[in-house]
Formats: C-alpha cells, structure tokens, sequence
C-alpha cells in the first residue's frame, strides 16, 4: 500500500455552446491515477504510473485506440528509471511534449471552452513510446521521444494498419523540447511528428513573463496536417464522413491543411483566484482537391476561477471564435461561424 | 492517498431459476469504489464517488449508457459541496432518489431473487444530475434532483437521440423525495421522471415500523411506462425484439403500461442473523395495441443471511413468483408463468 | 483503506520477432489489483481479490469473454474463506489450476519470448469457478476446481451458447491437482478440463529438484484440444478464419488436435541475477480433415533477469522455435517455420 499513491481530478459543471442544447460538462479533464517510486539507491530510482481519465456525468471511458479498443489507462501507462543526475526515461503510453509543454502557455491551459485551438494533430499522450526528460540545470532542461507506429510488417500486419499503409500514412513517431524556465522568464521550444501521421508535423514556440500577480504568455504554434494521426484519418478527410448526424466532408480530396496560429495570454492572480485570458489567431489553408481556400478563426476567451481551497475551485469560463465559414467551423468541431461558449463548474483535486 | 477511501462489496453464490442452469450469480451488487471528503472549513466539505461495477464469476463490467458505451463507474461518478447547515449537492452521475430511498422498504433491499419486483422504469443510478440532499432534521429530509436529457440541437443532436426525438421521447429527468425516520417509524415518498423517457414517471410511498428485533414493511409503488427509459426503448415495445434467442414482442404495438404495486416485508433479527419475508402483488395495464388487457403478478421471498462479522455474511434466498402468464413474464426477464428462485452465497464488505 | 492492499506489476520493453516490426511488449503480464483478508476469527479468514490486467504500451484492457464483453477484472474476481484447518475456498474468477502449478516448472512461467509452448487448452484463469485450496501439510498439498459452463437451458440459453451448443461443445469444467514441496524437491500433476470445451482435456507432471544455486526442471504435458475451450471456437478449427489479415484455416475439417510436450528447464542465480534456460520439443497430431499428420516443434530459450531491487530487475531474454512448417507455426501464432525471438525490458512490482 505503502508503494501506492492514488490521486486524481473531478470535474464537472454546466456548458452552453452554439448549436447544443445545456449540457453537463468538464473543464479540467476528470481522472484517477495510481503511481509510485522505488529508492533503488545510488540516487537511482523506479516509477509508474497508471491513470484512468473518464466522463465524470455518465461514468464512461475516454480514449479509444486506432484500432477500436476502450482505453482503460488513457492518462498515463508507464514504468521507468530516474537518476538524479541524468534525468528520467519512460517507456510504455506517456504524455506527448509537445501538448505537454505548450499547454503551459494558454492561460486555460487547453481545458473546457476557453481552451486554446487545439491543432488537428495534437494528441496529449501517445502509446508505445520511450521518453527521455533531461535534469533541470538553472532552468535548462530538454526532452525527447521515440514512438513506434503499428506494425506494417506483411506476415502479421496489424487489422488497421492495412489502411494505414496503403494510405502511405505510416511512420514512427518523433518528440524534441527545448526549454527554459527560471525567475521572470519561461521559453520553450518542440518539434514532434506522431507515429501513423502520414509524416504530418507540429512545432511551436511559447514565451512567459510573470510580474507581480501577473503573467504574460504569447505562443505560435504552426501544424502540417496531413489527414492522419496515431494511424487514423482524420474526419475532414474521410469521404462521406459523419460528425453527429451531419456530413463533414466539405475537405474531401484535401490532401493536407496548414495552420498557423497565434496566442496571446494573461492570468493574473487577483481576489481569492485568478483571472484568464486570452486571444488567438489560427489560419488555416487547404491544400489539394476543389475547395483549396485560406480560412481565418479568431478566439476570445476570459474566466475566473475561485478557490475554496488548494484542491477545490469553482470556475466560470466565456468564449467566442469567429470561424470565417461553416465549413471551416466544423473541421473544429463546431456548427457555426459565430460560436460561443458558456461555462460554470467546480473542480476537486484529490 | 489520504484522501482516498478505497471501499467495495464481493459477492457471488449459485442461483437455480426456473428456465435457466445453474448459474453462479450475485446477492448484494458487487462494486470497488474510491471517495474522499475535504474539510474546506466554516462547516463546509468537498466530496467526491467513483464507483466500478462489475460482474464477480467473469470480471466483466456492468452497465452501458444509450449510446452504447460502457460505464467504468457504473455506480457513482460525482462531485460535490456539503455543508451542515443546508445540506448536500452533488453533480455527475449519482443515485436516483426514488430506487434509493424506496429499497430500504424491501427486505431484500431489491437484490438477489427476493427482490421486489422491479418497475420497467427504475433506474438506479442517473447520468448528468444535480442532486440536493437536506440535512436531517429531528428526522424530517428531503432530496431533489435535475437530470439533463441528451442532446437535441438540430446542429449536433447526439447519434443515438435521434431515434429517441423521433419517438418524442427527449425530456429532461426530475425527482422530489420527502423522509421521515425517527424512532419507531419510518415514512418516504417519491415521485420521479427519468430522462428521456417520453414523459414516464414513478411514484411510491413507503411506510415502516421497528419492534423489538422486528422490522414489517409497507411500499405502494405506482409506474406509468411509456416504453422508453434513459433514451433506451424498453424491448417489450420493440418490433421483433429478441431476448436470449426467444422473441419476446408480444407487446408490440402497445403505448404504455401502468403497474400498481403492493410489497408487504418482514425483517427480524433472528439468532447471529437475520431473516428476511415478503409479499407483493402487481396489476400491470396495458393500452394501445392488439394485446389490452390486465395482468397481475404475485412474488413471496424468504430468506436467511448469516453473518459471520459485520463485514462478511452467508445466505439463502427463495423465492416464487406467479404470473397471468408467459407474455407477462417476459417482460419482467422471466420465461415460465410460475417462476422460482433460489440462490446461497456469500457476501463480504471491505 | 486498511481493509484494502494495492499491489501490481508494470513491464515493458522491445521485441523483436520473426515476420513482426520491433513492437513494445511486456514479459511479466501487467496488473493492478485489490486484496483483502479479514480475520473473522477461529482460524477463519474472508478473502477477495480484484485485478486489473492491460496493455501498459496503449493503455487498454486485456481479456474478452466469449459472449464478447471486455474483462475489467482479468486476472482476478473472486470472494473466498479460508481455514488454517481446512484450506481455502473461492468462488468466482480465479487461476486455473494446470496453468498456476505447471508454470512454476518453466523458467521462464509462461512469460514472454522465452515461454513454454502454450496448449491450445491452456488458459490462465477461469470463469464462475469454486476452487478449493488444501492446506500444506510438510509440502504435501492438493487443489480442486469445478466451474460452470454457459447457460443452455432453452427457455433462457446464453446468445453465444446457441452455437457452442450447436457444435455439441457445451460440458461444466474441472480441475485437480497433486503437488508436493519441500527441501530440494518439488512435484506437480495435475488433469483439468475447461469449461465449454467439447470435452477437451490437459494433464501434466512437473518435477524440479534444487541444488546450490541451480534448479532444474522437466514438464510432461498432454492436450487432448477439440477445437473449443471457454465457449470459443479454436481459430485452428474455423472456416476461413482470419489473423492479422492472413487466412489461417489451414486445418479446416481436423476435428482434433493431439499435442504431447516436454520442457527441460534450468534456473540460475548467477551475479545479481537469474540465468534461465529451456529446451522444449512439443509433438502435434491432427486427426479428421485432409491435413492429418504429426507435426514437431522445437524451441530453445535463454535469457537473463539483472535485479535492481527486490522489485525492480532488467532483463534479455532470446529463443528459437523450429516448426515443421508454416501450416502448424500459424496454429501457435506464429508465421515462419524457423521463428526468433528477442526481447529487453524492465518489470516493477508495486
């Protein structure tokens, strides 16, 4: 029992979006972990985790791999060695650095309606991955990851990968971090490539300037998407593709959309709580088939969340994107070309 | 880890029913569960319940939501705010007040083949809920809960709530109960509408009385099914639905059922256990379709539980139910007009 | 929470095998489990356990029953008293009794690249089984178990049982076992038949002797597999089956397979760690359908456990499987007549 630690999130509360009726909802994202770290002496030692993540309002799982299967330990599943003075490797599903990192930088920190625009190749954790996190040196540290895809080889391919593969979408996948976080300042750096992506990619940069109660972030981010990621297609790809009941394929014959976005942000510490901010920019442009097109979306959020205590917190969260169409608005996965959302709730750590 | 609870029930026996094996098969539901409460202060407290459910001879999961999803936390999944002078809200999936509250007037607290007959339209635990609990005051409480339906916005109507809109069958979910336990006597009463049941509802009143070592019970219970729960169609009302190979939609065609129901039950404290005693009579009405007609159902349980500590217990069930006929039964998941039921088993609580 | 002990095992690590990519794959089977004992006095104990099994690479769970459903509690289920006089009774999921005690005779017990061939009959635990448990008595010890198939009665006949029935593969389970242990010198037999496996049967003898730092070891097992076990068709056995995209119904119309093998196993403390070695040789004859033949197979495996910690290790583990030819290497999921195999990784128990 001793060489067991349990904790977890719950979270929930009520969301109004564009397009949907008055739904429960989280903000940060609900979970149940398991972890633990052996002293194997020599300043050596050994760690797991395993973390469940789930929809507090009905119970359900969240996750589900390519190939179908209900993800039971969608947060985290890992064991590793960690050295004092050569850092830490992981092996097994673990958080991906890129989302890991960045998501530092949006003041909503890529939870509930405020989040920010979350690129269609970002995916928070990976599987079958081997990770290396560097020892911090006066702020310095760096990071790095190695994915396998699925297997592709012809006497046994994996059921999915079969598609996969003839869609020429199958590739390891790639991880590097850059950062840098001491006194005032907080710079990071990352380039990553997931595994089955069809060599999609994903870099960004992020920068943070704390004064007094206040910190200041400003984040790009730019994503190569070429319809595919941890060995699926993506919707605004597939042909006669269906998001609840609603054909999305206005993308079909696309081959690859490019998004660049900008992010500006701002949590101020102010009463018992903090207020967040933040304004975006993404364009996306399509390249290949008949609807080749530069989109603009803009995002607007702010929010303030109270503390009961360390662990407990009532929020409330407002945002607005301005899609430049329809069409644009549903590869994100809204319904209108104006979109707000509403949201209020509590949060409890544990 | 302090903050967590970690608690559960083990249970599993052998049980013999009419038109079945042997079958090994639970008593009290078999769930693990992990909660905490956080002192936040001024007589306030954070709370929290995740709860799996599951079958103990397979190690499978139980329960699955419309949508066909399988629940990790069939049994609770919530978090919430107490406070010792107005009481208790909690927010996710949570016990529905009706099935909750009116149990505790059944002797076999509605388990195992002594249950009380269960109405097409209990459900014990609900989904996307705000429930209030009062404090207790000399004996007086009262609940309240408020459960969003799914989905229904034209732009992004959940998949499965279409069939469910269709049928005119998309309502939010309520429920009131009002108590009383002091002394001697015990009184509850209820009225509730699941959601996305096409206006169905329940409601019931429950009455006991404490003597010595004995306990005598009184429910009336009355249920008007309009064939949909939860936004699932009950399949006594599907077109050729199927039940274990064997068609069972000899009610095809009818609107609704209304089932009035009556449980008389004795609990005494005998020797190191106690013994449990109860009979019941239901008259189910059918309207619409070719098949109008009432039937009534009878049910006399007896049996033993043995306790072995406070934590672990042996038992033996029996049970005979009497049916119209088979068409009835089939509804209530039995296949013989006169049915009966015996199970032994072991029970522990951790 | 003092009712309740966590424990588990993480493991992970790169294989390398024939006709495969390098994939991430576990030696020692990843779990995460809840036991309990409570002391009900008089020598009388009331047991349970619960346990997780997943893929630690991709975060899914492992186990499916044959009616399809996922196993939250794969590697254990079940409740159980215990006597210090008497030995110990449970009830539920539990291990098999051929797999638990014969895997201690192979040096590498059933884990990894390096595994004793598994017999189509084998299966590691079991279903709505009662397992009784002797007491030892100066090494002497014995074990029972009898575990219900599905549900056949034709009122009520489980959806998966119609064909399992069809195919006349429908008998209840058992098990016994003989086993001694003490100073030098440990023996086993055991004959055991899985429920809902047309009568098919295992039975084994397993001796290891102990001297200075080295044991060695020698199994006998016989498999009499009829194409069924646990109410699923053997993939042997179907028509037109499918595995990872490569028919494999090459003994389509054999009725029975006949498998005879022997494992000669040594185990090494040698350094930090623990040399294992084995040489087996497994004879399969196939009788019914045109394929009737006798078919050998070969395999050779050594590998090496490095300890870290009492319960952390590293270890390499490498062996060769010599088939007669591709025809038999697809009944053992494999797909060349001559497989390898390698693999490296790092186990931690918790």
């Amino acid at each position: 029992q001793s060489n067991v630690t349990i904790y977890g999130i719950v979270d929930t509360g009520f969301i109004k979006k564009s397009g949907h009726d008055v739904e429960m909802g989280e903000n940060v994202n609900n979970r149940l972990g398991f972890r633990g770290v052996e002293d194997l002496g020599s300043g050596m030692k050994a760690t797991f985790e395993l973390e469940h993540r789930f929809d507090l309002n009905n119970g359900t799982q969240k996750g589900k791999t390519a190939a179908g299967k209900d993800r039971e330990f969608d947060g985290a599943a890992n064991v590793g060695l960690k050295g004092d003075a050569w850092g830490a490797v992981r092996l097994g599903r673990v958080n991906e650095l890129t989302t890991e990192t960045i998501r530092k930088f949006d003041p909503f920190y890529q939870y509930g309606v405020g989040a920010m625009l979350e690129g269609n190749q970002r995916s928070p954790r990976i599987d079958n991955t081997i990770r290396y996190d560097s020892p911090n040196w006066s702020g310095f540290h760096f990071g790095a990851s190695y994915s396998l895809g699925g297997n592709t080889d012809s006497e046994s391919i994996d059921g999915y990968m079969v598609d996969v593969k003839d869609a020429g979408a199958d590739n390891d996948g790639y991880g590097i971090m850059l950062g840098y976080d001491n006194g005032p300042l907080a710079l990071v750096g990352n380039w990553s490539r997931l595994a089955d992506s069809k060599d999609s990619s994903v870099w960004n940069l992020g920068a943070a300037y704390r004064f007094g109660p206040a910190k200041v972030e400003l984040v790009y981010q730019q994503t190569k998407d070429k319809g595919w990621a941890n060995g699926e297609q993506a919707d605004w790809q597939k042909v006669g593709s269906w998001n609840n009941g609603r054909v999305v394929n206005e993308y079909q014959g696309v081959d690859e959309l490019k998004e660049k976005q900008w992010l500006l942000g701002l949590e101020w510490k102010l009463g018992p709580g903090r207020l967040n901010a933040s304004a975006q920019w993404m364009e996306v442009e399509a390249s290949g088939g008949q609807h080749v097109s530069d989109k603009d979306i803009y995002k607007y959020a702010i929010g303030y969340t109270y503390d009961l205590s360390k662990r407990t917190a009532i929020y409330g969260n407002v945002a607005y994107t301005d899609y430049d169409d329809k069409e644009v608005a549903a590869v994100y996965g809204d319904t209108d070309d104006g979109t707000y959302g509403v949201q209020v709730g509590i949060t409890h750590k544990f």
